[in-house]
């Protein structure tokens, strides 16, 4: 078996608690970053706007310590079960989805 | 807010089970497909390789009912909550993600 890598050479890894079940965040890897979160079983992305690899909380200390990574059926989506230590969300929030969208764009503003 | 569509006017869905938490599927939906969604609150995709809107369980009879809809914090993925009426899986499987990476892809085999 091979991943299916998208054409920018990304593939994207949904994180969910493994714990909660809580649906942290959804972040890209590319072969490098699923390397390293391989070998460090901490989870590692590759950050688009920075053009970067990305070691999740090497600076805010909310790392993810991987507990199994799991492939859907056509190979081109991850998720990775974790235990996170502190938050997943840069603003502070447990998981970055904090936000319901019928509170944000209301059904009749959609276009 | 408007939400963060990719250059092909896209935006990934996670989709997971609003009872047990398991994460079913990741989907792509375009403008329309999110419309559709959110007027008949049953899940409703765009197929990348069809190039066709797909409204999931049409034809399988596995519908999503949809239970709440939200937004991470970059406003680039949508968190889909559902009442699946059957598998998510078109290999008949609960959740698309039915494999784990280790045992398809041995670590030292990765690169």
């Amino acid at each position: 078996m091979t991943l299916n890598w998208n054409d920018q050479g990304l593939i994207p890894a949904v994180v969910q608690d493994a714990g909660t079940g809580m649906v942290l965040m959804v972040a890209w890897m590319n072969e490098e970053a699923l390397r390293l979160t391989r070998a460090t079983r901490q989870t590692h992305f590759w950050s688009r706007s920075r053009q970067a690899l990305w070691h999740k909380g090497a600076t805010s200390g909310n790392t993810q310590d991987v507990v199994e990574i799991y492939v859907d059926c056509d190979e081109d989506v991850l998720l990775v079960k974790v235990n996170p230590a502190g938050p997943a969300c840069h603003t502070g929030a447990t998981s970055c989805f904090f936000r319901k969208l019928d509170e944000l764009l209301p059904e009749e503003d959609q276009a």
